[in-house]
Formats: C-alpha cells, sequence, structure tokens
C-alpha cells in the first residue's frame, strides 16, 4: 500500500456527495474511497457494491475484463478498502440512481475471507460482541450517523437561542442530590490501600486529597451558571454504578440538563416541547433514508409516530388529575396506583399512548416522591415538577422548577438529611440575587432510542458500558 | 417571592436582544430580568446598572421617587435580583446606547450588603476561590460564553462537512497508549479491599469485573468508527493523574480528536488549519465585544494575533529542518537541540515566533519520541507526525498518519512492549479493509486560553480539577 503522500486523500468525491449533487458530477471522471460490500462477476463484466461511510445508500461499480487486474478484483473478500476511477452515468431503469463505470479499481486493503460481516443478516446480539465492527453495518451505519445528528441538533438548539454551554465536572467531591450507587475515582494503590491511625482510608493521599466520584448529574453546577448567564445547558457524560442489567440502562450515559432563570415550570416545559419538536424535525429533514430505514425494518410506524409528535401541541394534566384517570383503569395494571405512588412505565404509557393519545407533561407530583431541590407548591403538598411522558416509550424528561426560596431550601435539605455545610454554594443562590428558576433533564441515549426504534440501550452506545462489560 | 405561575418568565425580553435588535424596542414598554451590578442615587432619582447574563455589556436603568418603592430600590445590594418594566430610551450623548426608563422596579430576590463581588475589581485568585459566583464577573461573562462558542463552533465545523460525532467511552479498561498516569474507577468498598486467594484485588467483585480507569484519549477508539464513517471526530472529556501543578494542565479537561479515513498526513493538516481558522472567525463575529475585552485587559494584541493567523497560510517545515534552524540558535535556548530530542516549549515558540512569524506545522519527527501507532516513513526513521505550533502558546494541536500496515504494526507494538492481545480490535482495523487514515487531537482549554489570552488553565474550566482541588 505503502505512504502515497498527497495523491488522492481527501481529493476523493464522497458518496454523500454524488447522491446530494448527482447533477454536478454524472458524466464526469470521478474517484471515491471505500468498503466492498459486495462482489459479483461474470466472465467478462463484474459488480461492486460499495460503502464510504459518508453516506447510507450504498455506491455501485461495474467493472469489465478491460481492466488489467479484472481477475484480481472478482476475489476482492467483502470488507475490502478499494479506491475506483470512472465515470458516473446515470441508470434510470434500475433501482440505483446512477453507478461507475470503473477505469482503475485500486486495493487498498485487503480483507479476509473470514471477515466478520459477510453479506447475511446478522443478529444485534451477534454484532454486539464486535463493538469496533458493527458500525460498518447498515443499522449501525443508521444509528451512530443520527446519533450524531441529534447531538448536534440539540446543540443548536440551544446556541441558537443563546443559551450557555457549560462542561460540568466528571469528577466530584459531593454526592450532589445521593442518586444511584457511584463509582469511586482514586489513585490509592487498592493493592495496598493506605491507613489512618484510626483505620481509616487515608484520602490525604490521595489525588484530590478526599473521597471522589464520577457525577450523577450536572445540574447543581448548572445552577450556578443559570444564575449567572440566564440561560445554560449541559451535555456531557453521567455515571451510574448500578447493578441493573436492562435494555434501558448503562452506567455511563450521556445527559443533557439545560437550566433557565427568571423562568419557571410553565416557561421550563415550553422549552422542554419546543427541543423535542426541533429536534425530531431535525433528524426526519437531515437523515431521511436513515429514518426510513429504522421505519421499514426496526420499528414500523416510527415515522407517523414521531411527525405526528412534532406537530402536536403537548397534552398538560397534574398528577392528581393523572392518578384520578388511572385509578378508574386500575384493572388494567399489574402495579394498582393511588395518590402518592410513583408511576410506573405501564402507567405513564397509558396515559401518553391511550388517554392523550400524544405526549403529554404531568406536573405537580407528591413532594415526597421528588428532590429535595424541587420548588415546593403553595398547596405544601406537591412540588412544581414535571415529567414529559411519550408514546411508545414512557418518560422522556424530567424536570422542575427549583427551590429558590432560602428558608425553605434549608428546611428540606434537614428533612432529608443533608449536610447543609456540603451545600454552600448552593445556598448562596438563595441568599444572593435569588431568581426562580427552572430546568431539566433529558438522557441522551433515551432520546437516540426514542427517534430511531432500537429498542436496548446497548445498540444506542458506540461502545456500551454495562455491569460486568467495558469491552475496548 | 412566591410561585408566579406564567406570569414573566421566558416574556423577559434579553438584553442581548435589545442590543443587537434596539431598533425594534426603541420607545416601547418593556420588561426585563436581571442581577444588580450597581446602583446609585441622588434624592430624586438613581440609576441601577443591571445584567442579565446574555450579553456582555450591562443595561442602564432609570427611577425616580415617582416610582412608590423608590427608597428601597436605592437600598438594593449588590448582586440583587430585579424584574424591571419600563420604557427603552436612545440615550445618544452618552456611553451607552439607551437606557430602561423604570415604571415598575420589583426585587426578584434580595442580596446581602457582605455579597462577595463588589464593585472593585477582584484577583482572578481570589475568584478562583468561589467557582460558584465568579462567572458573574465580567472577566468569566466573557470566559464562559467564548468557551460556549467555540465549542458550538468546533461541532458546527465538522457537521458542515458530515463528520459524525462519535462519543467515544469514559470508563476504558485498558490503558490505551499507555500514555499519563491514569484514574482508577472502582466500586468495592476501599475500606476493605475483597482479595483472591492470591493475596491480589479481588476484580471479579468490582462492577466491570476487570480494574478500569478514565479515558486518556478517544483515538483508537475513534479509528474503529473512521474506519466505518470515513470522517468522524470525538468531543469528550479526559483525564490525567498527573501530579503537575503548573498553568497549563488539568486532571480534567475536554479534547476534540477527529480522525479521517481515506486520508494522509497532509490532509490532516488541511483540516487542523481549516478547523482553527473556522473557530477564530466565529468566535470573532459571535463574541466581539467579549473579543475586545480580552484585548483590552487580559492580552493586548489578542485580536491582531488571532486576525493575522486566520488569514495566514500556515508554515510547514520538518522536524529535521527545524533543528537546523535551531541549532544555529542554541546559543538564545535553556535546553540546547540536536536531532532526536523533543521540542520544548522554547523552541516551539521561536520557530512560529521569530522564524515564521505565523502558525507552523513541524512534521516527520524521529520514530523514538512519538507514539507507536504513527505511520513509519520510508526513510525508516521518522514518522507521519505533526504538531501545529502557534504565535504565544506553542504546540496547540498534535496529530498524525496512523500506521495502516498489520506487519509493521504489530512489530512496532512488540518494541513498544505492548500486550498483542489487548489490542485485538486495533489491529482488527489493519486486517479488514485497512485504509490510509489520519488525526488530531487539539486539547479544548489550550484552544480556549489561545482565543481569549487567558493564561491559566483554571480560570477557562468552570469547576477545574486539579491536583488537591476538587471543589463543588
Amino acid at each position: 500500500m505503502g505512504y502515497r503522500k498527497g495523491e488522492i486523500g481527501m481529493e476523493l468525491v464522497q458518496v454523500r456527495e454524488l447522491f446530494r449533487n448527482k447533477e454536478q458530477y454524472l458524466g464526469k471522471k470521478i474517484t471515491v474511497g471505500g468498503w466492498v460490500r459486495s462482489v459479483r462477476d461474470t466472465k467478462t463484466f463484474g459488480f461492486i457494491v460499495m460503502s464510504d461511510g459518508t453516506f447510507f445508500e450504498t455506491l455501485q461499480i461495474v467493472y469489465t475484463d478491460k481492466l488489467s487486474n479484472f481477475a484480481e478484483i472478482s476475489k476482492f473478500n467483502v470488507g475490502s478498502a478499494v479506491v475506483v476511477t470512472g465515470t458516473l452515468v446515470a441508470t434510470p431503469d434500475a433501482k440505483q440512481p446512477f453507478e461507475i463505470q470503473a477505469e482503475e479499481v485500486l486495493l487498498e486493503g485487503a480483507s479476509t475471507s473470514d471477515y466478520p460481516l459477510q453479506k447475511k443478516r446478522h443478529s444485534l446480539e451477534f454484532l454486539r460482541a464486535m463493538t469496533h465492527l458493527r458500525p460498518r453495518t447498515n443499522t449501525f451505519q443508521a444509528v451512530f450517523r443520527v446519533r450524531s445528528l441529534v447531538a448536534y441538533a440539540i446543540h443548536k438548539f440551544f446556541q441558537e437561542r443563546d443559551f450557555v454551554y457549560v462542561h460540568t465536572p466528571l469528577i466530584t467531591g459531593s454526592d450532589c442530590e445521593g442518586a444511584g450507587e457511584m463509582f469511586q475515582v482514586t489513585t490509592l494503590d487498592l493493592n495496598n490501600i493506605p491507613k489512618t491511625k484510626e483505620g481509616q482510608v487515608d484520602f490525604d493521599q490521595d489525588f484530590f486529597n478526599k473521597p471522589t466520584n464520577l457525577t450523577v448529574s450536572g445540574q447543581l453546577n448548572g445552577e450556578t451558571y443559570a444564575m449567572a448567564f440566564k440561560n445554560i445547558y449541559t451535555f456531557g457524560p453521567t455515571f451510574r454504578a448500578e447493578n441493573s442489567n436492562t435494555t434501558r440502562h448503562a452506567a455511563e450515559f450521556w445527559m443533557i440538563e439545560p437550566e433557565i432563570a427568571f423562568a419557571d415550570l410553565k416557561d421550563d416545559m415550553i422549552l422542554a416541547e419546543s427541543m423535542l419538536k426541533y429536534v425530531i424535525k431535525y433528524v426526519l429533514e437531515h437523515a431521511p433514508e436513515e429514518m426510513e430505514f429504522f421505519n421499514s425494518f426496526v420499528d414500523q410506524g416510527l415515522l407517523e409516530r414521531l411527525q405526528h409528535v412534532a406537530n402536536s401541541d403537548f397534552g398538560h394534566v397534574t398528577y392528581t388529575e393523572a392518578i384520578e384517570i388511572l385509578e378508574k383503569n386500575n384493572d388494567k395494571f399489574e402495579y394498582k396506583v393511588s395518590w402518592g405512588c410513583d408511576l410506573q412505565t405501564e402507567h405513564e404509557r397509558f396515559l401518553t399512548e391511550q388517554i392523550f393519545k400524544k405526549p403529554v407533561f404531568v406536573t405537580d407530583y407528591p413532594k415526597e416522591i421528588k428532590a429535595f431541590y424541587m420548588k415546593l407548591n403553595e398547596d405544601n403538598k406537591t412540588v412544581a415538577a414535571m415529567d414529559l411522558l411519550v408514546p411508545g416509550i414512557g418518560e422522556i424528561i424530567g424536570g422542575s422548577q427549583r427551590e429558590d426560596d432560602y428558608d425553605k431550601l434549608v428546611a428540606k435539605m434537614k428533612e432529608s438529611d443533608l449536610n447543609e455545610e456540603d451545600y454552600d454554594f448552593y445556598l448562596d443562590l438563595r441568599k444572593y440575587g435569588s431568581a426562580r428558576h427552572a430546568g431539566f433533564g433529558l438522557g441522551f441515549e433515551r432520546c437516540v432510542m426514542y427517534l430511531t426504534g432500537m429498542g436496548n440501550i446497548r445498540d444506542v452506545i458506540p461502545f456500551p458500558r454495562t455491569v460486568n462489560n467495558c469491552d475496548l
């Protein structure tokens, strides 16, 4: 192969460019590079189907025995990297819009006959065991391009509204809201943990001079920035050391947490609804081929559902009203509901799919089942919280207005057995120019699952981390 | 204060909107919300200077004794949150373009007379001790808005070119390139580490069933995706447990790592140059007030330097040529150079500032001082690596073409005492359709320092993590 400096490199035409602007290239001589999906040949000519990874559809190459390496080409294994020069020709009678009539087919890098991704369809489970190769398959080409577009759409949405993107820290010395089990971070020698005279771990010798963990939420840090910039968002990794082996839980995942000041729960819901609609429209517009694929092969009805969501006014119901509705249908549920209980996925889906038939915000939950920082309502029983439920999945966003009253917050922290000193910075926000503010959290992977119809969180994360699994 | 549902919230006009589209608001009655920077009053009228965090410039409010709470307003402490309704009036003779003549000034949240951010100027060091309040100051308003814009500009650059954004994992089971000291991640009880019969840590009981660390680079994972999508980039947190207490090192920082297939070192340099110029132009266009501030108060000459970089063709020099140049000037350096040595910041800055007087790529370094995955050149002595040096800072980007030949890579791994089994996935990329490819790494914080002129990495990270420091 050798190091052919400056020879072709980025002067290759990308397959995406061919499909998006074919008029510019039809009848012209071009060079493309990519990976062989299949080769079939007759005595005098053959076809290569290749993908260069820039576009969901493949490109067909026709080659003939006029090429000196005709016999060699016909033996290319699936997965081989090739560089092809030839003329782009329209094929009005074929399934594909055009093909390349090759004048030169060079082998960039060979593949082997035991290449694990043969033309036949592989199960998602089979592919999960080869995280480094699965992005070369149709399904994962679609998933991970959409994942990328969703991430960008979220940034674009917030940046167009002048929100400040804040990188909240990953390593943290506090356990924040005390949510979930946490991963410890340390540089101590695990084989020989230094101890104090009292026999406890001597964290003075650790990197940060104290016990540290991986963050479970950037919210509290985010609030400090909302009280400076008014509107901010975070978008970063978050961790849970929960021993739950489900299709919806990962130990490492990404979260988006906007926080808005001089804003209340209503504003928070307007923001969440706008964001979700924006993201749906963005992927439908920018990944039509991928979305068609999901609709046909992964989740029939996906496109209709998403279009419906993008064009509906979301519903609103209080928790108390929701419980009244659900109680009338308790015979349908495994877990019977009553006021004060947490909603299960079956209840959430019933509300959004059977009752509202569209996304619905459930608001004003009992204070006992929600976090300490949520704003107490005037009824003294409920808090200004909201969950957004969507058809096909249940809860996708959870948010709240935050308690901005110093005294009420201190009282609540005492009730919740939180150590006031750990939250000095958080209380300062209520001491120095407190302002009503609100925010929400969107689990990024849940969002990608929702938009693609993929059913297992392991299949929407490039290199998933779950209990007992930390490959590559 | 109370929970005034739906009362104003996001219907407030943002100060940014007033400055950017003042014609729409002049003469009209509007409501704004923000934080008091200063109040001064006479017997019959007074001025509030406020910021709502959406714009670098402050807004002036005039209030008179016609307001029933005139006396109260005059006693507002710095930092108070206020909601003001009034008419926006042009002030052609004043420094600021307009002011609000208030009809109502409501206290949203009081501040105290001991509010730590008084009007006087505070040192960066003083402010470092209050990470939750410093974003309310001019300097940090500018830094963290620019940081947000730089992050977005980077995404925009790559997305406009159809690169796929890949989230490479944070928790990793391998030590990748063996670079730097790593943080361990564990759920084992540090007070009571379980041991095997042989007396070693029993990682079977740990969350992932094996030792895990925080990533130092997403590159190797990124390469697997470049071999599927052609062009990808990562943008995520990276960690170093290095015990170095400098102004340029943090334990947790963000990195951008693009990787391009069917591309060589030349393409890599074109990409790096385009990206850096794009980002510079983006911040100059989108944060002119902030950039002026840096130029005036943080780093005089910054704007000129950046404009020069945005409009220069970057220089190119091989390491070997660079050494020849530097050797002639060895009397100027603390560390004398000779072929084979690593370049220090003094050498890098001399090259870019004295010799080239613009950014310059140094290429083709001795293989001994570079990483195992870099492509061996035909001379068998150097590798296809590049560092981009920029005036005022030295190295800002480091990249290389990757070794894409299976046998050469295996040989190099043996030389480097790497365990081949740990890199099966990486070798697979050279076995199944290998293609020339290249990439680089940009330290995000270094980039923000470069663009703002800020001299300490602790001042461009919202919540910095350094040795012995993991606050909030």
